[in-house]
C-alpha cells in the first residue's frame, strides 16, 4: 500500500471532517434556548426540537475534543457552542430523584423540561463525558469534580447496586453482562484519566481492568464469535438474547481494548483485540451479496427478532473504519488496510452525501437510503465526526507528519 | 362483484384459516410448563422460550372465541388449549404490585418467572380478553369477574390516574391521547358487554362513548389526516410524535368503530368510520410504487425516525382487509370491494407461506421477506387467525348463508 493512497484517504477524510463539523455548526445550535437539535432533515432544517441528552453531551464532547486537539478547529466558534451546550445540560438535564444521587434525564423540551428518564446510565455517561472534555478546555475544576462524583454513582450502580436506576428487581430478570455496559465505562476511565494526575489514574485501575474483564467475557464459541450478552459469569445465555451479535459493536469494543493497550501495554489483549474482536467481524458480520456491515445476527443463524437486524447503519462503519484503521497501525499487517479500503469504498460512496453535508444514517440491506435524514433521536454529532477525527490522527501518525 | 368471487375468496380464507389454526396447534403448545411458545420459526421451530403475556392473552382469546362460534373449531384440542393456555396466565401472569392493585408482567421465562414489567396498560388488557372469552366457554363466573375487576382497574388508571402505572411524572411528558389507549379500550368494553346482561351493559355504557370520542379526536387537519397521537384536548402536537400517521391503527380503529356502530347504531359515526379511517387510508398509506401498507407516515412527508417506517408488516394488512369488507358489507359500495381486493391479492401473495403455512410478519418496502420466523415477541396467533375469522364471517353474511 502506497503512503499516496493513505494521503488520498487522510484528505478525503480531512475535507469531510471539515463538511461534517461545517453541518452541525450551521444548524444544530439552538440560539434561543441553548442547546443543540439533533433531529435535522437531509438539508439541515430541523423537523423535531426534542433534545436527546446523549447526543447533547457528546456533541460537547466532540468540539471539546477538537477545539483541544486539533488546531484547525481551536475556534472560538467552537468553544462557544460547547460552552453553551455544556451549560444547558448542567441546567436541565440533571433530574432530582428519590435517592441521594441524581439521574439525567433521557430527552428535554427544547426549553429544557424532562420527557423522560431511562432506567438506564447511559444518559449519564454521555453527560460525564461532556463535563470531563469541557473542563479541560475551560479549566474548570468544580466541572471535573462532578464528573468524578456522577462517575462513582455509575460504578456503584453497576457493580455494587443498580436499584436507583429505578429497575423492580424480577424473578426472571436475571442480572447479565451486556457489551455496552463495560464499553461505556471503560471509555469513562479513559477518558477521566487521559494526561490527569496519578491519584486519578490509580483510583480508577481497577475499574479499568475489570471493564477489559468483563469486554473479554463476550469472546465465546471457543473464541469463534463475539456474543452481545453473556451471564455475568461469563457463560453464554439462553434464546435469542444469548445469541445475539452486534457486528459493531464488537468491532467498537475491538478498537478500546486496543486504546486501552496503548496506555497500559499489554500484548496478549492486543493481540485479542484484533484476532477475536476486529478481524473476524469481516467474516461474521459483513454483508457478501450487496456489502456493508449488518447490524444484528443470531450466531446459530437464526433470524434476529429486531426489524433492521439486515439494514446497514452509519455508525458499525464508523466503528469500523476505526477498528481497522487502529489494528493495521498497531500490526502493519497488509490484510488489515485491505479491509479498512474495502470498508471506506462502502461507506464513504453509501453513507456521505456530496450533495448536503453529512451522512445518511439508515439504508436497506441493499444499501438504498432507507431514512434520510442527517440527524435524529440517536444520530447525533458523534460517531461520523469521531471516526473521521481518530482516522485522520492514526493516518497522521502513518505518515508521519502532523500536516 | 359476482358472489363466484365472493365464494373464491371465502374458500381461500377458509382454508388459510384452517392452516394457521393447524400450525399453532402443532407448533406453539408447551406441554411440560403450559402456556404458548410464540418465538417459532418459518417450519415451526421454537427459537426462543420466553413467554409474551400478550401474546399468551390473545391466544387464549382466539381458541376460545374460534371454539365458541364456529363449529369446525368446536373441538376439544382447542378447548383444553385454551384452558391451559388461561392456567398458565392465572398463575403466573399477575405480578404484584406495591399497590392494592397487581399488574401483569410483560414477559415470562417458559416455566413463569416474571423478566419484565410495562409502564403501560396492554398486558393487562390482553390478560382480560382471554379471561372473558375463556369465561363464556368454561362458564366460570369467578373467571369473568376477574375480568371485570380488572377492567375497572384499567378504566382508572386510563381516565383518572396513571400513577400506579409507575411512570415518574415529568414536567416535560405533557400527557396525550395515543390512539392505542382508547382503542384497546373500546374493544374491551366491545368484549365484556357482548351478550352480557343489561347491568353490565349499562356500567361500561358511557366508557364506551368516551373511547369513541378519543378516538374521533385523532381526526386533524380538517379531517384529511388521522393523527396517532394528539393532546388530550384533541389539539394536533408538536414535532414528530405529532405528525405521525400509522395507516394500520386507523384502519382498525376504522372497523372498530364499526363494530360500535353495529350495536349502538350511529349512522353518523358509521359515515365517519369509513369516509375518515378507512377509504382514505388506501391514498394516504399505500405504497403506489411497491404495493403494501407503509407501517409509519410523517403526514407533512417528512422521514419518520422509526428505522421501521417502510417496511411491511403483517398486521396492517389484516386490519385493512376486515376494515374494507366490514364497511363494503355496510355499504354495498363497489369501490371499497375493490380496494379488498386489491390488498387481498397483495397480501396473499406476498405474506402467506404456501411451503409452510403461517405469514411472514415483516416484508421490506419493495415486498421482500425481511424477518422470516411466523410468530415472534409481537407476532404471535393473533391478528392473521382474527383477520381471517372476521372476514370468512363477513363473507357468509354477504353470500347469505353460513356453509
Amino acid at each position: 500500500m502506497s503512503a499516496v493512497l493513505l494521503q488520498q484517504y487522510r484528505e478525503k477524510i480531512r475535507t469531510e471532517l471539515d463538511r461534517v463539523v461545517s453541518f452541525w455548526l450551521t444548524y444544530s445550535h439552538d440560539t434561543k434556548y441553548g442547546g443543540f437539535f439533533t433531529c435535522i432533515d437531509k438539508k439541515g432544517q430541523v423537523y423535531d426540537d426534542l433534545k436527546y441528552v446523549w447526543l447533547q453531551g457528546r456533541q460537547v464532547w466532540m468540539y471539546c475534543r477538537l477545539y483541544r486537539t486539533m488546531e484547525r478547529f481551536h475556534k472560538q466558534e467552537i468553544l462557544q457552542a460547547a460552552i453553551a451546550g455544556g451549560e444547558f445540560l448542567r441546567q436541565f438535564a440533571r433530574v432530582p430523584s428519590d435517592s441521594s444521587t441524581w439521574k439525567c434525564a433521557f430527552c428535554l423540551t427544547k426549553d429544557g423540561k424532562p420527557v423522560k428518564i431511562q432506567r438506564s446510565i447511559f444518559s449519564e455517561c454521555f453527560y460525564i463525558m461532556a463535563m470531563d472534555e469541557l473542563s479541560r478546555v475551560t479549566g474548570d475544576k468544580d466541572m471535573q469534580a462532578e464528573a468524578e462524583q456522577m462517575m462513582d454513582h455509575i460504578i456503584h450502580w453497576v457493580r455494587v447496586d443498580p436499584s436507583e436506576l429505578g429497575r423492580t428487581k424480577l424473578p426472571g430478570d436475571e442480572p447479565m453482562n451486556s457489551m455496552a455496559v463495560p464499553m461505556m465505562l471503560l471509555s469513562l476511565v479513559q477518558q477521566l484519566t487521559e494526561e490527569r494526575d496519578q491519584d486519578l489514574v490509580e483510583k480508577y485501575r481497577e475499574t479499568g481492568h475489570w471493564c477489559v474483564q468483563k469486554i473479554l467475557q463476550h469472546i465465546q464459541r471457543g473464541g469463534m464469535a463475539i456474543l452481545e450478552n453473556v451471564s455475568l459469569e461469563g457463560a453464554e445465555l439462553n434464546g435469542c438474547q444469548g445469541r445475539l451479535q452486534n457486528p459493531g459493536h464488537a468491532l467498537e469494543a475491538g478498537w478500546f481494548l486496543l486504546q486501552f493497550c496503548g496506555t497500559h501495554g499489554d500484548e496478549s489483549l492486543q493481540l485479542a483485540a484484533i484476532s477475536k474482536f476486529i478481524e473476524p467481524q469481516f467474516q461474521r458480520g459483513w454483508d457478501k451479496e450487496h456489502g456493508g456491515f449488518f447490524y444484528f445476527l443470531d450466531v446459530d443463524g437464526h433470524c434476529p427478532t429486531q426489524l433492521e437486524w439486515s439494514m446497514k447503519l452509519w455508525w458499525p462503519h464508523c466503528e469500523a473504519l476505526i477498528a481497522l484503521l487502529m489494528a493495521y497501525n498497531n500490526t502493519k499487517k497488509p490484510t488489515l488496510l485491505d479491509r479498512f479500503t474495502e470498508v471506506y469504498e462502502y461507506t464513504f460512496s453509501h453513507f456521505s452525501d456530496p450533495e448536503n453535508g453529512e451522512w445518511f444514517g439508515y439504508l436497506t440491506q441493499e444499501g438504498k437510503v432507507a431514512l434520510d435524514f442527517k440527524g435524529g433521536p440517536f444520530k447525533g454529532f458523534f460517531h461520523v465526526p469521531r471516526c473521521l477525527y481518530m482516522c485522520e490522527r492514526i493516518l497522521d501518525g502513518l505518515l508521519g507528519d502532523k500536516n
